[in-house]
């Protein structure tokens, strides 16, 4: 089945992706952090007995089944968070996941369960109300932990409240370019929202790839934060253009773009790091029309896929450094352009 | 007419071409320094007469009808010195021309005649025979100054003697990159060679292009020169392919050669200098076998068509240097590979 990363969406030129995840806990079961094994057990054994095989044919993962090398690459799809592909191997965690890739949830992460669901490109509503509806579904089951005036209850009090997390994915390599992001970081976060890297938290940005989310869980409904972020990324998106239509006519920016297409298209060795900054490149071109042939659905799937643990799961090996960066650049050549 | 230059040769992977060129004076006449215009004009006359409109179809260009532009384009074809370019514009010099540019005569260089016949490849033998033709040819006509002791005379005395300069231009990526052109270049001087840039005296390497000529034309016949640098040319191409051997199987080479190749492929402006870097490395890569379709014939032509007073010549206008680099670019891109 088609991955929900293997198409680009509305306003895809900027947006990768917009994601909304649920902290939830369960009622009269401690946190996470406090929970003996067979609750954990126990917790699991409920989420997966709501998805029975014939229900929609979700995939239900313990963590202990899953080798270090498949969680990384899980993370590379933004399917769980790095913590908890630390515990791969261990018990008392497990992921369900749509056949899609768009829904996930991980049970034991800090929270009890974690409800996540993306698409591509810019699409609070739908995703709003998908992930709402298996809320209500989970909580028709396990009941979660709410408090009239705190609302969802959370092990971190910075997710109390709504307990959720909505963010967008964006690509800024003309923001970026022009020293523009530290400004926008320290203007979105007087409006409650935070920009970083990729991969969440604590994470370089990579391939000029931003993640803009809101902050505050408390003291506003979930639709007035959406609102905002909507309200934010607007304007990003809309001025990430203008400077891109600025660069768009200069001789050097068109050599730059062909340039990085050359190489992904010839390199035999290509590390992550240069793959992001060329693929980076590459993008924008495609997004201002400027590649015959150049697709973004197709470039957003290879940014997935030519990931350090996809790379390795794709080969079934372990690779050292410079093997990875071979088989990295094959994927490449094969799958830039068609 | 296809172009001595379009085509490869013998050795074709490491030579790129052979030359030789004879210095002649013409008797009872003062050489070019001390020539009044009248005396200049009357060589310029007895030459042209030399060679009829039916007689072969050589062209007969006086360089005052020739622009700047035109006349270093001549220079990046190896058909005249700089020295002969710069006058450019001026009466009493002239060139005569065969229709593949493998036979030029310059008229009022430094001597009064400069015969010269180049091929692509390897291949002294057939040279030195169609020299020695155009030389008894215009000395039938023409009478050169020649002393049984000395003898030709020249206005150097360097080119005392035979008169003859005979090189090789060779292509030489691994013995540069393993740092052993100075130690060569030391080597071959002490046995009566010089090792020199693409141009000839006073010019850099670039492209890992290198010139190795005779110095010695006194005390040794024309043979004898010849028979000396083919052999030291022989030792040097084997060496230069031993050492592309052992680069081959690195996959840091590999990489390198087709990212060169990806960015000439794709580059929208492209410097002279770096031009030459990159052609160098995809041109090693060809005569390696490593790129499909890669053709040293195509090759060898685009690093004399590449050069900028070619570019200039080709657009039919000056550029200034952005211009001529995007033009070269251009160029490039559709020549490339086929």
């Amino acid at each position: 089945m088609t991955k929900w990363y293997e198409k680009s969406g509305t306003d895809g030129d900027v947006v990768i992706s917009t994601r909304i995840r649920l902290a939830r806990n369960v009622n009269h079961v401690p946190f996470p952090a406090a929970m003996t094994s067979e609750q954990k057990e126990d917790i699991i054994n409920k989420v997966f007995a709501a998805f029975p095989d014939e229900n929609g044919a979700f995939s239900c993962v313990r963590m202990e089944t899953v080798s270090p090398r498949e969680a990384l690459s899980m993370v590379e799809r933004h399917l769980i968070s790095p913590d908890f592909a630390n515990g791969a191997g261990e018990t008392g965690k497990a992921l369900l996941l749509s056949p899609d890739e768009s829904v996930s949830i991980m049970v034991g992460e800090e929270d009890h369960l974690r409800i996540q669901v993306m698409r591509a490109g810019l699409d609070f509503d739908s995703i709003y109300e998908e992930a709402n509806c298996w809320d209500d579904f989970l909580d028709s089951r396990l009941h979660f932990a709410f408090d009239d005036r705190l609302g969802y209850l959370t092990q971190c009090p910075t997710n109390l409240g709504t307990g959720m997390r909505a963010s967008v994915m964006l690509h800024l390599p003309a923001l970026q370019e022009h020293g523009i992001i530290q400004q926008l970081a320290n203007t979105v976060s007087k409006l409650g929202l935070t920009i970083r890297g990729m991969y969440g938290e604590g994470s370089r940005s990579e391939g000029a790839l931003y993640q803009l989310s809101n902050q505050v869980t408390l003291g506003l409904t979930e639709q007035e934060a959406i609102e905002n972020l909507k309200s934010i990324a607007g304007q990003i998106i809309k001025e990430e253009r203008q400077y891109r239509e600025k660069m768009r006519s200069l001789p050097a920016f068109e050599d730059r773009v062909f340039r990085a297409l050359g190489v992904l298209q010839n390199a035999r060795l290509l590390s992550g790091k240069e793959f992001m900054s060329l693929v980076s490149q590459v993008r924008m071109g495609i997004a201002l029309g400027m590649i015959p042939n150049g697709n973004l659905d197709r470039i957003n799937r290879l940014i997935i896929e030519a990931q350090a643990a996809n790379i390795l799961c794709r080969a079934e090996q372990d690779l050292d450094a410079a093997a990875r960066d071979s088989h990295r650049a094959a994927f490449v050549r094969d799958n830039i352009i068609c």
